[in-house]
């Protein structure tokens, strides 16, 4: 299968297989679905397109990530796009740490069994005391006694937590480390350690959610874990987040583009099916017909930026490309809103309901323009990355 | 107690009373909290500010529409406001339908039981079939049979249906009636009536919600009412609703209004607390002050223009104030939508839990833009009605 | 006459007498109507209402701010309102500076003169190496040398300039005090004083202009003028600029409102003028429509929170009102700048000709937005007097 | 030399050699820096890089539409780049005409000496009584009579009409024929035709301009030209006007994205140059930060979509691309207006003046969401096309 067959298989069975099960998802929830989702993902490992985003010896399609970036917006038309398919954050992302970082013994023990999809996992990073858009700002300490690290602290917003067999803390190891870059480490942290405790899944929005579906908040108190479970060296915690956050960046903005285009295909739809009057659909609208307009020429700009981003991660790494990650990190998650907004209000009342997934995105994805950075962070970087090529050589602010 | 001091009594018995019940609220539902709402709403009877949109002969406070407006906005600070002080819609509206239009005998056994807060009540108008961008076009019929009406129906967002004791419900009595207007009546069932089922608390945004919190799905099918269950005049249940929209969307806009400034009131909270480093704190980055600014200006102006509204409604009754309702409804609705965007991303991830009420509302006032006419119809009647006197008498489209 | 009277014979006036005049001041400019425009001025003396701000014993009409800015919304439905009625700026704030802090000499030899209208004036304070946002820096020099000032400094902006008598310049004369707000002083320059060059009549927006309508930039070079010149105490010259500014931005936003007011006008006459089909108008089209209903909506909120900070000037002064005048500075500018985009765009190609007065307010009135401060400072200082009583008491910044 | 070197070249040229020129033309006109701009065009010639948009066999480079965008986004950055490189508009499209459509007769006379640069013509097509929004209402008639056809009509906009050698004239010649698209031609008549009179240059945002910088209103009063004038056959003018736009469309949106990067370029300079106190510029403001982040946002995807109808264009032509074309028109326009305007608020007073080729830009080319369509047709064009894959089959409107 080349990549446009890829993609074509890919959007036939979101249509076919996965799109049908949302209703009862959003009215049941993700724990009552479960078992058909099994079964969905059963079904992707045997059409062979299971993990695509892993190399081929591990298992996945071996693709670009520009390549996975267009079967990632395929799989973003539905919210359980990427968990049937394996390639869910937060545990690509951790995939990717261990794959890179992870010495053999930890690929054996938490690599190969998230690729397998029998196991679940969490990145815990944010802290609800410290600001995200400062990310050396931690708290949570990690202290080497003899072999172990004993951890304490307290994370939140570690999504999916619920039912992960593990966690990798950001936690300070290097706390006198001058450079703040340089004091922070990953740890993986199983879940039935002592002294772990998931407090609560945090009610976001209305919703505590359930397993995959969630965001937790945790407690670490005097967690041992050896400290063969550290990924990388001591004080690289930072620039592994960097590395893992750069195509994290991209799953994230294609997966946005996929709900653009879904929400763009149930505005349409609707659009020409609500009569307004015995002579008139909504289609008939200009205010409508200009929603639609907009919302075509932002996403298709929004896509082309994305990919364009892709390519140059894929060229010059996650350093070399973060100017047009950040960009397309404030771009995209404007547009996202925007679409939204337009498609639930082309909806109307049935727009508020969970009888479509508008409504779930548009409260669960109003995150984008926080979580990762908030807009404001990401436009700093960017202007001060461009700024930087006009000042004068001696200033630096 | 002149207004001022009732605004500033309501103001510190929210701040006191109702505001520390907001969390379990958010956390446990509606119901979890009604023994405390039966506490306070005790207090209010007796602070004597119980129902302060009634006329003195039925309880109330005899405030104009601008003095209840005022109180509005102090209610709407919390989501629990209006209730507590009986004045919440849809009660407050089918009170004044039922004061203005019922029978002795209807408001024997429907309003004193509203006033006194031992029922509630619900409206059944809007239908999932039919668009609300064209209130003449309903698919409920009430056919005449004997002394009785057969109702058959399908309604949605009925708000606080579950658990109400009866339904206004907007039906066709007279379906040969050449004017489109004059085809409906309102007819009064009591939901214990055979045949009158609330099929579902309709899931808004992730929230089925419960009791006074909810929009129910209502099915009707053979619904037998006696003929004095009719509110007014047969085919007069457009007048009627028309005439109850004007002090209703005056109650909306306050409220929204309450809503902005605490929502404002958070931002700046949240603004002078979060540090976002060892010497600065959100309230220092000019892209917070900004959005502080922009939603100061934006909640005075729409403050001023509801009130100046209001006065038109007190001085020229809902028709002659058509323009300046439609005017409102539409500019405070995007107001809202704003000043909560803003206060959500200087939250940031704290923004999207439960912890505070911006979450809530962020998702459930989306409806602002929607109910009681989206934006784009309210925008069409300002227009059409500016437009007139410049056309030339022949033309009228 | 009551205000009403005054409010519809002004407004009989400039459709009148002054909007047949507009074509030819557009197309050959201000000096080429100069004469009649004399003729119109000695009819307004006839009629009563010449220099309307003034009080009644210096020949005005003795009225209220807000009753003023009412008269200045009318007048400013026109670019040749206020000049006709002699309460243009910059002379209106010069004749406010010198009723309030001039001698009687001064009083005498420059105040007469322009209630009069024999002469006009200039107000230079802008420099082109000091950014406006910061009112203290200022690189103009008046060193006293026994009975004289000396002045050395380079202006630009110095609104009409051009033919003006007089200019009122603020300059450093205590360049040695420690609080930079009190510095300067406001001297008392006749433009025909030796070393006092009006270099160029500045391109602005394509248009140098001339006489009342242009924007000087000045060279100072040993200009000597006595002491005597000075305006109130030295290093005075910020606290009565900053008392000035207060009324005159009440002057300036109610202008834009005249202004918004003209172009909703010309748009809804356009809309319903401009056939685009055998059967349709531009006032048929939804776009139109909204554009209509939101410019009505943001207008009249405008005018409100004007006629608001009018009051609060009128009650507290300039300084206690700083903070309701810093708001209606950025959000009418703002209102002013959407409103003519739409008119505008509504008029098509005929929108960028001269032959309406929306393309000559577009070009010139994007300075709304700079001049007296832009709207970042102006937002600043709203943010910040909010955020003061947020802070705990011990942080300032 | 490739087309990185080319772009390179001109890049260097147009910073060398036509910036330098931009002053004067600001202040004292297009006419008066003429000679220069004829010098700067025979070093033009002698560089090889001539009417870089014909093909080799015409003397131009032989470029495809997206490498030609590519060097019409290098000369939009100054007004007198594309002037400069002979492919101006109108010029540009009517080379193509001719080149497309023309006879040998025809290109002998008009197109050859179009491409030495030794004439200028111009294009008249949109009328001062006919909406723009709807092409085929047109009241200039072309009258068979023998050999001649005898034109009456009134047209403005004719853009660079004075000192044009010759009009290309849209006008009715099938006045009977049913299809509305098949009822113009478009007929070549030389400007000293007898009858034919250049009414004046439209007074645009304040200017008249001269020359090649104009915007001319015709009278065309029984003018007669042998039928020979007619490009193409009768009837088709439409079609060819519609063909023409594409590429037309592409250029301008190119040209725009030039105006954009040199407006970031200045904007960003002057955000570093601009000391706003003794420690800080105006690059260090958060709210500039923003502008700059987001224009650099909106200005890349702004170039990937033009970049992507060229190509469009290229592979499926004009009417194959029409989408893609409008949808970059409005696009491109309202990201244009959005970066001027940025540009203009960070320069302060200075971006009011004509010291900096925003203010030039600022107020002409507002009329990009006007000419050639305005937005409004543009977003209806794609919607239209979008929804009727939505539409059941049997609906048309």
């Amino acid at each position: 299968m080349n990549l446009q067959e890829m993609l074509a298989t890919i959007h036939d069975f979101v249509e076919r297989e996965l799109i049908p099960l949302e209703s009862r998802f959003l009215h049941e929830g993700f724990r009552a679905i479960l078992p058909e989702l099994q079964a969905k993902r059963r079904e992707v490992q045997e059409m062979g397109l299971w993990a695509p985003h892993l190399p081929r010896e591990y298992g996945g399609l071996g693709l670009s990530l520009p390549e996975f970036a267009r079967i990632s917006e395929e799989l973003g038309r539905t919210p359980l796009g990427h968990y049937v398919f394996n390639c869910q954050a937060p545990d690509i992302g951790n995939m990717e740490l261990l794959l890179l970082h992870g010495t053999d013994e930890q690929k054996e023990r938490w690599l190969w069994p998230l690729i397998r999809g029998e196991i679940r996992s969490c990145f815990a990073m944010t802290e609800p005391n410290c600001p995200g858009s400062n990310p050396v700002w931690l708290e949570t300490l990690a202290t080497r006694d003899g072999d172990e690290y004993v951890i304490n602290g307290h994370k939140w917003f570690a999504s999916s937590a619920d039912g992960a067999a593990f966690a990798i803390v950001m936690a300070i190891t290097n706390p006198d480390e001058e450079n703040p870059y340089r004091r922070a480490s990953q740890i993986i942290v199983p879940t039935d350690t002592p002294g772990f405790t998931l407090v609560r899944n945090i009610p976001v929005m209305g919703e505590a959610g359930e397993d995959y579906m969630s965001h937790g908040e945790i407690r670490l108190e005097n967690v041992r874990v050896p400290v063969q479970n550290r990924l990388g060296p001591e004080g690289e915690g930072f620039r592994l987040a960097q590395e893992r956050l750069g195509p994290g960046r991209i799953h994230h903005c294609m997966r946005w583009i996929g709900i653009c285009e879904r929400a763009f295909d149930l505005m349409c739809r609707r659009a020409v099916q609500r009569r307004i009057s015995h002579d008139a659909t909504l289609a008939d609208k200009q205010t409508v017909q200009e929603w639609i307009a907009e919302s075509r020429a932002e996403i298709d700009a929004a896509r082309m930026l994305v990919l364009d981003a892709a390519e140059q991660v894929e060229a010059h790494g996650s350093h070399g490309a973060r100017v047009a990650i950040s960009t397309i990190k404030f771009y995209v998650a404007g547009v996202l809103q925007r679409v939204l907004d337009r498609a639930i209000q082309v909806h109307g009342a049935l727009g508020m309901t969970d009888d479509t997934p508008l409504a779930f995105w548009y409260r669960h994805e109003r995150a984008a323009r926080i979580y990762d950075g908030p807009d404001e962070v990401h436009k700093r970087v960017v202007a001060r990355a461009i700024l930087k090529h006009y000042r004068p050589p001696q200033k630096s602010s």
